[in-house]
């Protein structure tokens, strides 16, 4: 079972009080770029894996979806999610995506928010994706960029000419990383863009999307601090569809 | 058009003493990884974009395509690739990629080896490429990968620990970078790998394989110098097919 880290207190507190979970999606950078490569949800059948508090969910329900399934491994946030929804097209459930087993060619869109870059046994999720999305189906993800994830020491440095700095090594070493990051100890799965993608072709998905998620200069000068975020992507974004688009 | 610094005296002199240069294909490590990438090439018409010395062409042909046309800004280069070819089936011309007018539908496979991020344009390239392949042909390339072109000062550091890092900065500052290879003041372009694939994509092309290239462990046995190789990616290879594969 994935690193259930979102049921630890201290992580759950701290994860709690992210702008993005108080304040949902717009709160999320990265948002407007992941909702640009959604298709028209009116009608569609859609699977949220990692739903956190279920702000996605909803969202998806607002712009049209028929129905919205959640899944999620923590049941701190799924208990949450569930207190606020009250929309009987919108169901939660509880499910390790490492194991889970998915309905087939149930879902015209499957997502997923920052979610993947903890699982271990993509491969076997992946395969899931594909026999659960109806031809000509969408996966749309965000995952951590390995970029982000790669580094020994994943923070910035300075370097002699005083520039902010994001050291890269073991690129090309994939698997666990472990890193601080609300608590200690959360263990993410590092893996190439190249291994992401080509796990998608392999299974006969089409990548329609790849963008490496930087803020804008409208983001930046809403709130500066963003501008570090653009010297290295934190986020990879991947839009991809079942057989040829 | 672009800077031809292959035809500047000292970079040409530095460039031809290379293994690649001397050795031809069996001496760039990343070789076999592009070669498991071509489709077969019996009886296929095939076009090398920036084929210096012709050792690609030369291969192609070996492995029984009907035609090959290399093309490269390098006057110095298509000289010495005559030199070596002596096969009507391969001919060689000098053309600025930035300007390159292709024949439509005209080849089964584009290939181009290390020149796609010296091109300003490449917008316009990639329009002409997915032109000038038949339906269903390949295009084949390697560039430098993004980590490898983004920085500020693109040279391992050291950090507190001891650990030889790849200092990335500017990433998503897409644009010319210019830096001391072989000569002074050589200008590359750097890319997303974002960009790449969408630009692709946005021509009706599939990508059908996305690589990050980094050495074997049998190559590092060979060759120790090579291990670092695998904290970032020097090169990124990538396969796409004209239409629906």
């Amino acid at each position: 079972m994935t690193q259930n880290i979102y049921d630890q207190p201290a992580f759950f507190e701290g994860y709690s009080r992210l702008p993005r979970s108080v304040e949902g999606l717009e709160a999320a950078p990265e948002w407007p770029a992941l909702k640009a490569l959604l298709p028209d949800l009116a009608g569609r059948k859609v699977l949220d894996l990692g739903c956190g508090f279920g702000w996605f969910c909803r969202a998806a329900r607002a712009m049209g979806a028929a129905e919205v399934h959640g899944v999620d491994v923590s049941e701190n946030m799924l208990a949450k999610a569930r207190d606020a929804t009250a929309d009987a097209a919108i169901s939660y459930a509880r499910g390790d995506l490492e194991q889970i087993v998915l309905r087939p060619a149930a879902f015209d869109l499957i997502y997923s928010s920052l979610t993947l870059h903890y699982i271990e046994n993509l491969e076997r999720l992946v395969a899931e994706v594909g026999r659960a999305l109806v031809p000509g189906g969408r996966l749309i993800f965000s995952a951590e960029h390995p970029i982000y994830t790669a580094p020994s020491a994943p923070d910035w440095t300075v370097d002699d000419a005083g520039r902010k700095v994001w050291p890269v090594d073991r690129y090309l070493d994939e698997g666990p990383r472990t890193t601080d990051w609300l608590a200690k100890g959360v263990i993410k799965q590092h893996r190439t863009i190249g291994t992401y993608l080509n796990l998608l072709i392999g299974l006969g998905l089409t990548v329609t999307h790849v963008e490496e998620w930087g803020p804008t200069a409208a983001q930046i000068t809403a709130q500066p601090v963003l501008a570090i975020e653009r010297e290295r992507p934190a986020f990879l974004l991947v839009a991809a569809q079942k057989g040829a688009p």
